[in-house]
């Protein structure tokens, strides 16, 4: 099944898709995935039924459409997780390393990601997303994929100007037994990533949400992002360095996966044979309509405006 | 006025104190502070004058304290936002540097923090935090006041060998529009705090949450970090780097500040005369109980378990 979040009659309602052109509203209450997800299977079945049965008809290509899940608890997303990336780590972590976007940073399908012109470099990060549809802590990873309620699409908008910004180069406070006060500093580096990664409308996230049982496997999807109808990245989820399952174990081990929670799982970035680095695909600079593709989870386009 | 959320007959209840050490129960409907922001004046204070002239009354001692805001969208904390910082910086941003912990980080008074052995070096960071009282996005510096809620205590839970675990030193991918493919690599380090901020139980809150009008100035209240009793930090919000104007007012240019958002406002770090470096106190290896004040907002208290 595919689920989507869309302002309807000046309200976010969720539909389900019924053909390529054609969604049927959910009955009222369900009013974005999180609300789909949190009732039991016969309920969401019974929605479901009662929608194709009853609800009110939608043209796709008119939906205005919103954030899959509205007010997510948290965005969670993988650093540096493809298997190209090595080539340029010196050194790093063996092990999934994350960061939070905000949920004030999505934005739905069709939107704008919305900059000024200050600051600086922008650029897009094409990522298969998970959403949480079981809470849970500590989750073994042969338990891990039934936490996930299903897939959608995620762009990570990156802006390394503003992370150049909040980068601090200082003299981090490490305990020193053999020292007279206690302490010693060491030379570090700090990067804080609010505005840089969590910025408004940072995170265009969607269209669709595919249900986890019409996902074959999550590690067998090509996903691609193109500029103005240039193709720039051509991977596969096959590249991930970690996946889901690994993902969702080790990060559930220090924070707790709710309901709802999004998990971004790393920028696919090998190029396609036209394409530059997306990294290098300043949208700061060009403007245009970005769009990410995961097959059989759907297409992400969104433009660029200047605020 | 002071509210606290707790836990009372199985939900979450907002209260109000009336004495030092009897609340009041407000009417039901209002499960946590946010619930509390979003109504209008005058339903708040007919939601106040019912709770003190009929709610059930309880015993501040016997209290089962949430978090005050029970999901907020985001907490926004600033880093290294004390005057005694630049002595260590070798170089940083002219502007507050801000990182998000998901609403999963939150405890209230008198929870455990919790804790493994393998994770290392653990410590608190004492501060004064903000609830945000009324969505804004750029919001001038002397509007700024005007969105805030109202005032309460954070411990900013921080684990700097995970931190270390989740930096990477590598080359980022600069454009170049010389080279041959575009772009050139930039020795880089970049961190990313989901795991050592944001982990579960790294972000106790509360107890109370003092209505900004009861606050006369928040950058005149000593504010202090104790360890079973002994004085580690004794500082003042007077030596903020950025005051809580300039604070709201920076970040709502990038994300907008959404009605319950609670904002850290960065570790008060002067040292007590008896006491070491709060990032010494190593509470994975001391175990104990931590203490934090804010001189008219409250006294927050967590004690260490391991898990």
């Amino acid at each position: 099944m595919k689920f989507a979040t869309v302002e309807h009659r000046g309200s976010p309602a969720a539909v389900i898709a019924v053909t390529d052109t054609e969604a049927a509203v959910l009955p009222a209450g369900f009013t974005d995935i999180e609300s789909i997800a949190r009732v039991s299977d016969e309920e969401r079945l019974s929605a479901v039924h009662e929608a194709l049965w009853a609800g009110e008809r939608l043209q796709v290509s008119g939906l205005a459409w919103l954030p899959p899940v509205l007010r997510p608890g948290k965005i969670l997303c993988v650093a540096l997780n493809n298997s190209a990336n090595p080539d340029r780590i010196m050194s790093g972590p063996d092990t999934p390393a994350m960061f939070v976007k905000p949920s004030s940073s999505l934005v739905g399908h069709g939107r704008a990601i919305r900059l000024r012109k200050e600051d600086g470099r922008v650029h897009p990060e094409p990522e298969l997303a998970v959403v949480i549809g079981r809470t849970g802590a500590d989750i073994a990873q042969d338990e891990a994929l039934s936490h996930v309620f299903g897939y959608t699409v995620l762009n990570d908008i990156t802006a390394p100007g503003l992370r150049n910004e909040d980068t601090f180069h200082y003299r981090a406070i490490h305990p020193d037994p053999g020292a007279a006060d206690g302490v010693r500093f060491v030379e570090s580096w700090v990067s804080y990533p609010a505005r840089y990664k969590g910025a408004d409308t940072f995170a265009p996230l969607g269209p669709w949400v595919v249900t986890a049982d019409d996902v074959a496997d999550p590690h067998a999807l090509r996903i691609t992002c193109s500029h103005d109808g240039r193709l720039i990245t051509d991977d596969n989820t096959a590249n991930l360095r970690f996946g889901v399952a690994e993902v969702i174990s080790f990060a559930s081990r220090y924070l707790t996966l709710e309901q709802g929670d999004v998990i971004g799982m790393g920028t696919a970035l090998r190029r396609s044979g036209a394409g530059g680095a997306v990294q290098n695909l300043d949208l700061n600079r060009l403007g245009g309509l970005v769009e990410i593709t995961v097959d059989g989870i759907g297409a992400l386009a969104n433009h660029v405006e200047w605020r």
